[in-house]
């Protein structure tokens, strides 16, 4: 959509002679940057603004189209833009989607009227869209002050339009330059997924930024990371809402354990979309994976350091981040050795070696050797303070087929620029570094999984019976029995007994649960009793008779579920079972469907579960039920009618498994 | 000790005449910057260093020697310093203990020939001494090159002479003016806390910052910890090892499960030093903390912003990091209606309020009202950037009684300067300034606790029934017996039994443990049938008799560990019991001894001990028992002999609490 990247004509609705005004910087920042296409200023009193003439409504046929009124004024203009034939129109002002349901009726109105038309809408609340390589910048925000800009191949979509502006002021600090930063707002229309699509279509792109505060329209996300992969271009989010106050004491269910950061991680993940979790690793994570593919590498990484202590710090802050910092290989060792080095354990000191940009070429080049390393970290000291050009020689020359990722220790901000303008990533602090790694290293292709859709019906109001059906249909199979007054013959004894009610959904409180019947005399008496305890505890629940199944011993429990959430799609969620493992957060989560690689990936992930895979020589579990398990639940994906379902406890034997507990849920 | 700190007189024994050579530096950076004292080149060969005279040996009562000589002619120039009354050497070589056994005698030998002259040393590996207010550039370090210098008011003392250099160039990008810069290296003799003592006592300092690879001589961080507190000065501690790559399985006891960087963490917080663990949350953490006590503050801080986004990103890193961004109080609330404001969730918008600096200020003052917050957060977005001095106004000239920390959220170099110079910190990320305002939030004064030596005697190889006597004099009791061939009378069947003997660790394995057994008879012939069992499957070992308690079933189990760590003094550990919180890590540790109050806080961190502290409605356990446990296992810092001791499990019940097992280990 080139008239919302690269506009050749826009109108300015509401742009103000007053330059202490937000509304008058459109104007000022699109003259101060050269805006070369045609600009029209729609004033309904005054004839001319800073020496332009206005006019009075909006032209016919202008590409974009600036609304900078008030929030009364906005639907009319979008109205009248959409009438002239604009493309797209941008809206300022809030008061829409996030000030209530009034807010909400406003928005949807604004853009039926745009859609009439046939004209998208960008915002509301967007502070505009600027193209450094076209100069064109159509924003409010006041980083644009800026005399010069830095342009560059980065494009930058922001839902928080003030974002943009601190992003570019920091790009420009460390040269980094952009070549377009676009306010998303409210996305009440063009969602930050729809405009990553069409940015990784631009040629002069060469990676997407995403700064977000929320997930909306997920499958125009899944859409843009799809064909950025196939073009090579990396889309790198950074992403609000990790922490959270309220669920510290998390309920039991899937929806509460996941947590909605996990799944929002679960969704970067599976799109291969990297995410950075600190502001300076965001900006670095572009000069890393520039140029390189989301494939399976190695999890560590390489230092040589030219400073012992901050040599040890990256070491110490990688290891922290889960990124190893590795001894070179047998193959690397004998290259450093060529060049008379010798790495100790973790990290290549070159104090004793020499610094020389020649040493640090050589030394990056044998490292590069090993097969085992998936990044060379140069770690440089002063040299990166007082003579950049030498410090960053031999990183540029040096020919690696692995990515490199500089850290200079001390203030080095001439060092940064050199390393940026060559395309090299170069961090500021321990922790940015081992932040971007750590997303590099698990930075995976879109995986997409193909699964049948499952031939299963359920029910209105499903109860046990109804879950355990659709599990055993999605392949999910487990010993059990539905009866109503005649126990179901072939019961394997001893056996315990449920009652069935779409509206239990806490059997035991009512005495709906018995444990180890040994025979069927005893399950007569108990099926009697347990009735005449539920009809005095629940009166008005529905009765729909029994569920028996074998008493199991596991060797542990996990709990197993699925949930459909519209901001990130379909879930399956693995964790420990007990009460433990809810306190510990255990869990490892994916979006679905998955297929039996991951599903054993998820395994791994689940601490607790460490007891039935070797773990202090306790009896195996059969994780490759498990893992069919998983595959089998997250099927549900394909499934629209489901919300939720969750298997809970899940028992893992030494072969098989157990559905000790089993609800779906309809949406 | 004024010599090390501020010497008059300084003797470079080894100085270069080649520019290029590390050695050349001290003579050029005293010379830069100032130096106001006597100046001694010592030179064998050269009689002219850069004009300036040499003398071929030490002079007499010099203050400060530096020998800059190879490893091989340390130990003749040490001894010759000594001699010539020199109060101070500090060596730049490697080579000591580092290097090896041989190395480590050689490093004795050093300091033994220094102190037979009363003389002290500083390193071996030691960048040397650098003191701004003075003009005494004593040092290797190649930071000193810049033309210029910032003074100031901060002490560094680093074990890694590049780091030195780093943060000085970093503080002085950012306005953070240093007063002294020692470098520490091997502390063959003055270590990392004894320096940091001498700092505090000097009136020209505010705090002491330390970067450190190791905690060596923990007595003297001890003493210089208490004497900041006295004098109302900081010490913040950036150390490195928080990663452990080895322990990830880890062993069951004690050592393994507290790892060695809680242990640190424990020994920095029971010493009230601040502790970074993010590098610019270091540099940043003396402008919050000077002026300030470390006493008890809410957990909670009020953020205001200028940008939405900024303000969001602010607030969800304080989450990530466990500080609540909260809504003003009544008070607050009141106080922000007065000027026309009013704080949404967690966050103060000023963007409707206005970003003026008395509008500013106002907010600032307002919060400032709030009786359960910490710190007043002010994020400040683009007049950062374009009007540092209105950006920084509103801050500088708010009057709050609470602490103000400033995240300023574009590239704002200029306005970060400005904050320095009134001595408020400003984060350029949000992550460092959730970083140590986790630190600041935390940071309590050291609480001495006074424990009565407890009478307990050990034998030389202690069995189990020592270590639970040891318990029982330190205040843990619990029901058992000890017997060598007729059952103790009036044991509480059921009981289980076990063999006693100094050589069997792992009883269970040689058959030497029996549950449940019902009564005497019972008892008696699982005697006959364990001492058979144990003969046979451990021919050499001692048996002892036999040990008796009453089975039990808890509501939950923990172990309750203790362990003398030369690094860091004695560590109290309390964890979940059994193999998942293993698996988890789910432990906290103090510096013992302790007392109850800090164990019921030890207590409330175990999560999975949360069970029996009213989670889900479970019954309680008895948590007030296993607070005067905790204090009692924690009286062994008071006897020197023991080494090691645990009780695993310990059984907690609603009331009351059953040692299962337990061990000490002898020094």
């Amino acid at each position: 959509m080139r008239e919302l990247l690269a506009p050749r004509s826009i109108a300015l609705i509401g742009a103000s002679a007053d330059a202490s005004r937000l509304t008058a910087r459109p104007q000022r920042y699109l003259r101060r940057h050269g805006f070369g296409g045609a600009l029209h200023l729609v004033h309904r009193r005054a004839s001319e603004i800073n020496g332009e003439a206005t006019r009075p409504d909006i032209p016919e046929g202008v590409e974009f189209a600036y609304v900078l009124l008030g929030t009364d004024h906005v639907e009319a203009q979008v109205a009248e833009a959409a009438r002239k034939g604009a493309k797209l129109c941008c809206i300022l002002a809030d008061g829409f989607a996030e000030a209530g349901p009034e807010g909400e009726e406003r928005q949807r109105r604004v853009v039926e009227a745009a859609h009439t038309g046939g004209m998208r809408v960008l915002g509301p609340n967007s502070m505009g869209v600027v193209n450094l390589q076209d100069r064109i910048a159509c924003t409010v925000n006041a980083a644009l002050e800026a005399e010069s800009l830095l342009p560059g191949r980065v494009a930058l979509v922001s839902q928080s339009g003030s974002m943009m502006g601190a992003i570019l002021s920091r790009g420009a600090a460390r040269g980094l330059g952009f070549s377009h930063l676009i306010g998303t707002g409210n996305e009440a229309d063009l969602s930050a997924g729809e405009i990553a699509g069409m940015l990784v279509d631009d040629p002069g792109v060469d990676a997407v930024m995403l700064f977000l505060e929320a997930i909306r329209a997920p499958e125009a996300f899944a859409e843009a990371a799809a064909k950025a992969h196939a073009r090579g271009k990396p889309i790198i989010a950074f992403k609000l809402g990790r922490s959270e106050y309220g669920a510290e004491l998390a309920a039991s269910h899937t929806g509460a354990l996941a947590g909605s950061d996990a799944a929002v991680d679960a969704f970067f993940r599976a799109h291969g979309i990297l995410r950075a979790t600190t502001l300076e690793g965001f900006l670095e994570l572009p000069s890393l994976a520039i140029g390189q593919r989301a494939v399976v590498r190695p999890a560590a990484v390489s230092v040589l350091t030219t400073t012992g202590g901050g040599g040890a710090m990256a070491v110490d802050a990688l290891g922290v981040a889960g990124v190893e910092a590795r001894a070179p290989d047998a193959a690397a060792s004998e290259a450093l050795s060529a060049v008379g080095m010798r790495a100790g354990a973790r990290l290549l000191d070159m104090t004793l070696a020499g610094t020389k940009p020649d040493r640090i070429r050589a030394a990056i080049e044998a490292l590069d050797r090993d097969a085992e390393t998936a990044v060379i970290v140069p770690v440089i000291g002063s040299s990166a303070q007082f003579r950049p050009a030498d410090a960053v020689a031999g990183i540029t020359a040096a020919e690696a087929r692995k990515p490199v990722a500089a850290f200079l220790v001390p203030q080095a901000d001439a060092s940064l620029r050199l390393l940026a303008e060559a395309g090299i990533a170069g961090f500021r602090t321990p922790e940015s570094l081992a932040d971007a790694l750590r997303a590099f290293l698990s930075w995976r292709a879109p995986h997409p999984v193909a699964a049948e859709v499952p031939a299963l019906s359920l029910p209105a109001e499903p109860d046990e019976a109804d879950a355990r059906e659709a599990l055993a249909a999605l392949g999910l199979e487990s010993d059990w029995a539905r009866f109503e007054t005649e126990p179901a013959a072939g019961l394997r004894y001893p056996v315990a007994l449920k009652i069935l009610s779409p509206d239990l959904a806490h059997k035991t409180e009512v005495g709906g649960v018995a444990l180890g019947i040994l025979d069927e005399a005893a399950l007569r008496r108990e099926m009697a009793a347990m009735r005449e305890r539920v009809r005095v505890a629940a009166p008005d629940a529905r009765l729909r008779g029994f569920l028996a199944q074998p008493m199991a011993r596991p060797l542990a429990e996990a709990i197993l579920g699925y949930r459909h959430s519209p901001e990130v799609g379909s879930i399956v969620m693995l964790g420990a079972g007990g009460i433990l493992a809810e306190l510990n957060r255990d869990v490892s989560l994916r979006l679905a469907p998955v297929d039996e690689e991951t599903a054993h990936a998820m395994i791994a992930e689940v601490r607790a579960l460490r007891v039935v895979q070797g773990f202090r020589n306790l009896p195996r579990g059969d994780t490759d039920a498990l893992a069919r398990a998983i595959v089998a639940l997250s099927r549900l994906a394909l499934v629209p009618e489901v919300a939720e379902a969750e298997v809970n406890p899940l028992m893992i034997h030494e072969s098989g498994l157990t559905v000790a507990d089993a609800w779906v849920i309809r949406r």
